[in-house]
């Protein structure tokens, strides 16, 4: 029996391949430190369960496909914070930001057509591609530049007939940056001049460091048309579990259509959007000290492993990942060979390898991608392993 | 701003698109009886709640892309009750049964690929089939012949070069009818001299009566590479809302490519999984009062209904849906009708139009799926107000 051509070619996840070989590490005894995954460790907050443990309908039933009223009102008020007006119709709650991105591809684009990115980008983001036939067009950035975008004359040669929408993502994963408000500027003209969606994935809108401040593309006056958000509780509230996210776009059509096809798949989790309206009533203060206890994770990251003059890693201004060029030639065989061949006292730390995040062939063979989601101690402790092991990686 | 073709197509639910003029009947004190959707009143097991609320991770964080193991392990052991021996690698664990169907149309089929599907059929695979670019090829069957298969040469005509699978649902939504082992090992022969996947949707499979038995494609032999069955917790357990479903298959390739489209969207719901394990690990015998129940309603509402003479309605012997044929011209027209213009005594009935669950135009426009899903009191007044209405139509 013969898969689909898609089925062969689906992108195995590099945050998850190496599972195995890690869980294989830990049947050794060898203890991981986890760099690998975005997954906090902050504690899911207290509402969010309690409010689960109210829930109280007899039947376990099907919700309104585009989500729960009251979630979304909980949303409403959350992004008034941010000065972002939004209406009941402007949302439909998805699964995770996961299928906010599939919904968001299927309705701009058909088989065929082109959406692009800057690269690295979130990997996922070719899974997706691939389910819906898509095709991502990358546009380069780099780490020496702190992976901004290139000039706008470069992106623009990358716009074909076939072109449907530009998309970012900012706070950026895997690469942490923050693009600017000029940036996306330029991008909104480009995609006006062009006639183009413009997508942003904002699910890392809170986890802004140094005073950085996050422009969203709602915040763009007079491309109500054009604009579609996706977004999640995941990390916002430290839920990846839950699987609640959302498409936010005030486009009429784009919405309707999106209605239908949250429609097919009935509805998301019931209880999961019953702990997020939870979460989304909590005070924005909620969001301080995380955000200072990421800051400071950033700071030993970036700091502990800048002591290697070869490594190349502008400190970034958002997110809780860095992307970091290393002095090596294949990022997938030192992230397998951290986990098979080397640890420091029993310990050794998992990475994702940086070419799953590119979609050019060949790129990111140099860089990793790490995720600073564990406490300050912790996560020391884990860059001076990491640097052990690059240099005994480099002199085996 | 012009979204994509298939965003225009997507159809709209013919269970939920007549929402708003529900909503806009209630709004003036109608009450309606729900028949035109498959959501069960029966209690969701106290188990799962409990289990959920005994949760006491601090970090709701993501579980494993497969689904978590234990839950594996409770499903394989309720399939064992089967006959049907599974292992873990069989099983990934999916976002309800709707996310296992658009796995597996993606799995088995690139854009502009074939399945062939019985008409009538589960309104929802034409949503999933846009969003993967798959076109779904109808088999003609019909209400005087219980909804059965036509003669195998008539489906064997229906297969070309882009023919990837047959696509059944047994028991049937929207029909009730049970495929017969007879029917289903004709199928697997045509899939075998064809090189075709066999698909089943089997998420009604413990719904069976007059004792009758559900043949799974699963027990049949010598077809292990080009079995695929999608499964749910959903109807199983009264627990829509949850959202756990599952991708049951025993070819190695087709369970790697399905891992990765999983690993994209990274985990289902961890605190519903929680849930389902409780839930799998009822005695079975939970299901019997279940069936009797169900198998009491559907006599209810078949016998009431065909006192009329005119209506067509072989009595199903599975799941807990009919489709009944009306004196009718346009079952769109008569569901709105219904709920626009009519009322007994301030009560009225909301039924899901027959177009909905055909792709061929024009088809099933005298036809409405019936979900048997309420009390039998409170069903068997549904039933009798659904007739006065039918009459009054007629007359109007």
């Amino acid at each position: 029996m013969k898969i689909s051509k898609r089925g062969k070619e689906i992108q195995e996840s590099p945050i998850r391949k190496l599972a195995g070989i890690a869980n294989a590490a830990k049947a050794r005894g060898v203890q991981i430190y986890h760099l690998n995954i975005g997954q906090p460790d902050v504690p899911t907050p207290d509402v969010f369960y309690k409010s689960i443990e109210h829930y109280s309908e007899k039947v376990l039933a099907y919700g309104p496909s585009d989500g729960l009223p009251e979630l979304k009102d909980a949303m409403i008020d959350y992004f008034a914070n941010y000065n972002i007006p939004l209406k009941k119709e402007h949302i439909v709650i998805t699964v995770g930001g996961s299928e906010a991105v599939s919904f968001g591809f299927a309705v701009i684009a058909d088989p065929g057509d082109e959406v692009i990115v800057p690269e690295p980008f979130y990997t996922n983001y070719n899974g997706f591609a691939t389910l819906t036939g898509v095709t991502l067009v990358p546009i380069e950035t780099k780490a020496e530049t702190g992976f901004h975008l290139p000039d706008i004359g470069e992106i623009e040669k990358k716009i074909t007939p076939r072109t449907r929408a530009i998309l970012i993502c900012s706070p950026n994963n895997p690469t942490g940056t923050i693009f600017t408000e000029a940036e996306i500027r330029q991008l909104a003209q480009l995609a006006k001049k062009h006639d183009l969606f413009l997508v942003a994935d904002e699910v890392y809108k809170e986890f802004t460091y140094d005073g950085e401040k996050h422009f969203s593309i709602l915040e763009l006056e007079g491309m109500e048309d054009r604009v579609i958000v996706m977004d999640s509780i995941s990390k916002r509230y430290s839920a990846c579990g839950a699987r609640i996210g959302a498409v936010i776009s005030r486009n009429t059509e784009v919405m309707q259509s999106i209605l239908k096809f949250a429609q097919a798949r009935l509805c998301p989790a019931t209880l999961d959007q019953v702990g997020a309206i939870a979460a989304y009533r909590l005070p924005m203060d909620y969001f301080k000290d995380i955000k200072l206890e990421y800051q400071e994770r950033r700071d030993i990251l970036c700091d502990t492993l800048t002591v290697n003059k070869d490594i190349v890693l502008q400190k970034p201004k958002g997110a809780f990942y860095i992307m970091a060029k290393l002095p090596i030639d294949d990022a997938d065989n030192f992230a397998r060979w951290m986990l098979e061949s080397f640890n420091e006292n029993g310990e050794t730390v998992m990475v994702a390898p940086g070419p799953g995040f590119y979609s050019t062939p060949g790129k990111g063979k140099q860089e990793v991608r790490m995720a600073y989601v564990l406490e300050t101690q912790k996560l020391a402790k884990a860059a001076r392993i990491f640097l052990k092991g690059l240099e005994q990686y480099n002199r085996r």
